[in-house]
């Protein structure tokens, strides 16, 4: 019997915080600093292999990462399982903590596996000379579909110019519109974006006006696009029930999905029983430990499922199969993200069984990126599995050391739209339910 | 970037179907035939490794067996997912029918799949020089724990001897008695394979004999080895809720767990509310499809999996998640089998994150063996998990032959213990519920 080789062991692990410009985008939380955080985690094994990952930047949970850190060195990396039980028994008490309503999920163990796990499934997949999807049963398809994301966007582009409203600010759409304030210009957004990257799928993201405002920018996109396009809106779960109800009905017909029109799993049941249509979420079932309220309630249709939340690639297909078993889709949320991030989703998209939906991804928004090539490119609004082993992509460290020379200039330690919305608008507050 | 070797593809698959001695146990369904099928299933690849699993043995299965080889031979082992959703095209009629009231599972696609999945892990463990734990996460345990499992049983240990009272006859127990059909019989049975074994927990496979006798062999179980080694009872689902009501009651502080006293999952969710002990299943809740109404009913604690039943061992993984999200447990059944099958449950059975039940196994009864170096070995109760890369083990052509030669020769061409009980008894006839 041939002997197995010796299984690669954690080594080291650097964790490092980057800056990425990010245009001045809304959403029911405020806006987009002109950096979006994200953290870069390195693992390298004793015999010099190399895997990397992705997570939203959050000093909390990079000095919970380093804490981490201390504890997997040594550690096998084919030993997830494991790893997951150690980082459980250290993280636990904040796994159990509901994300309550801050806009973005800040707990620290779903974000610190997945970081560990992505990583691993890199050297997994470069030490099985396979791609990371053969890790998870192998490919259903050879590009995964994105949807164009819109966002209603102040005029300037991030980065050094700030969220001013310098008109000479630069950035993905900043050469083609300012701003993107009304119907018409989101429609115009939609266009370019659709048009450049090829997207067959819109979303827009809204909860930043009025339901009389964004509805009628989805009426809008609706004229414009007609009824081939599917079309998303998400008001971000600032609509009261009474309001989700009364706009909701207009866009029975219009939308191929309702996502958090409304905030609790209560709410979007009730919702639920009410419209024709089906209603998304990843803001009311946003955990394993949500589970079991959703399908008791029958709070949603379709899960948008992130792996930095869930807790990596392998969960997140645990994830695929609870939806499959209850009559569930699933779909993909997204953040400000970089090209890792983009290769563990694309992996994991491939490998769904089902994929009735294109997924979010906030990438066309990005300008810079930290791997080899540079950028991923979107063909006919989908991204090409990678081929490589692993993630199949590799760091380019120079551009991680001038993302890292950005986080540490800009000041920012965690996302606060909030606060930048506030350096616009002094009055301004974050509403859990505005309208 | 290294570029990714090609995925090894699947050029032939070998069906076997084998017969192999068992003795006359007794279950709700009649008695064990004289001997208990197994199909093996070979996977080769264009460069020459093999692959292998084993399921239960019937005819129509394996007919079903050889229309799926001739679809899946070109096939990337690797590409699982893919292999699945061609299976279920083929075979999904045959998927959603329920189990019905057959004592074991006859469904088509999830036999299949399993033979398919577990001969490609075994293959991808080889391909990866990795154990197919790690292919799962990787181990939690070094050694998984099995429970002794007693059955009643006539003299005679099965084979050629057949299922006479033969005092002569030869087998695992049929050396220190001749038979067990009362309860100071079940109690030497118990004794001696917990000695010989190692085995700390012991299950009875009950609905041979009336509730009170079988209650009577829990009790002198209890008495004779105390609170310290968990007892587990199954009736097989042939008692009617009274019945199940009356004698549970008189087991609560006796039995760790109940398994299947009743049959569907109302009868298991009205028993549940009454009786202060978990439920366990493996006839109530039995496939993915079953799951949405075990929990909205709440009509067991404990699921049984099967990798055979299940689909295999991802599949299996993914149950283990929807336990865990829903506060089940998670433990193992079993069928007669060989090592091939013993190797999956250990690998399985290693990987998953708790194991609070030690697993069920019909091994001990079984004599003969399939693969190189003979049958496991049971150290305190427990089979070490194979080191070697995949399932660790390797098939010994000649045993297959051998066991392959009595299938043809025993005529058998699939399990109905019924039948074999009307040998014995002309009048008896197989009842869904009895008591």
């Amino acid at each position: 019997m041939i002997p197995v080789v010796n299984s690669p062991i954690i080594k080291d692990i650097h964790i490092t915080p980057i800056a990425t410009v990010d245009p001045p985008l809304l959403n029911s939380a405020g806006v987009h600093a002109p950096y979006a955080l994200r953290t870069v985690l390195e693992i390298i094994t004793h015999d010099g292999i190399t895997g990397i990952s992705e997570i939203p930047g959050n000093r909390d949970i990079d000095l919970a990462l380093a804490e981490a850190r201390n504890i997997l060195i040594g550690e096998e990396v084919f030993n997830l399982n494991k790893i997951k039980l150690i980082l459980t028994q250290k993280f636990g008490v904040e796994s159990t903590l509901n994300r309550g309503l801050a806009p973005w999920d800040q707990r620290k163990l779903v974000h610190i596996f997945s970081a560990v796990e992505v990583a691993c499934m890199d050297i997994i997949g470069k030490v099985c000379e396979k791609p990371v999807v053969d890790l998870l049963g192998g490919k259903m398809r050879e590009a995964v579909p994105f949807a164009a994301y819109l966002f209603y966007k102040y005029e300037g582009a991030g980065g050094e110019l700030g969220n001013s409203t310098d008109p000479t600010a630069t950035g993905w759409d900043a050469a083609r519109q300012k701003s993107a304030l009304n119907p018409s210009e989101v429609v115009a957004q939609a266009i370019a974006m659709c048009k450049e990257f090829g997207f067959t799928s819109i979303k827009l993201k809204g909860g930043a006006f009025s339901p009389r405002e964004e509805t009628d920018a989805m009426l809008a996109l609706f004229q414009a696009f007609g009824p081939e396009v599917p079309l998303r809106f998400d008001p971000n779960a600032i609509w009261k029930l009474e309001t989700a109800i009364q706009y909701g009905h207009e866009m029975e017909g219009v939308l191929e999905y309702f996502e958090d029109p409304v905030r609790g799993q209560d709410n979007m049941a009730a919702l639920r029983k009410i419209l024709k249509m089906p209603l998304a979420t990843n803001m009311c079932t946003t955990s394993f430990e949500d589970i079991p309220g959703s399908i008791r309630l029958g709070s949603e249709d379709i899960i948008l499922s992130d792996h930095h939340f869930w807790g990596g690639l392998r969960a997140s297909m645990t994830l695929s199969g609870i939806c499959d078993t209850f009559g569930r889709d699933l779909s993909m949320h997204s953040n400000s993200h970089m090209g890792i991030s983009m290769a563990a989703m694309v992996h994991l998209g491939a490998a769904l069984p089902r994929m009735p939906y294109a997924l979010d991804t906030h990438y066309p928004w990005q300008s810079e990126e930290i791997i080899m090539g540079g950028r991923f490119k979107f063909e006919q609004g989908a991204v090409a599995v990678p081929q490589g082993p692993g993630l199949g992509i590799e760091l380019d460290k120079k551009a991680l050391e001038r993302l890292h020379q950005n986080y540490l200039r800009c000041g920012l330690t965690k996302r606060d739209d909030e606060v930048e919305m506030r350096k616009l608008n002094p009055d301004w507050r974050f509403m859990a339910v505005r309208w």
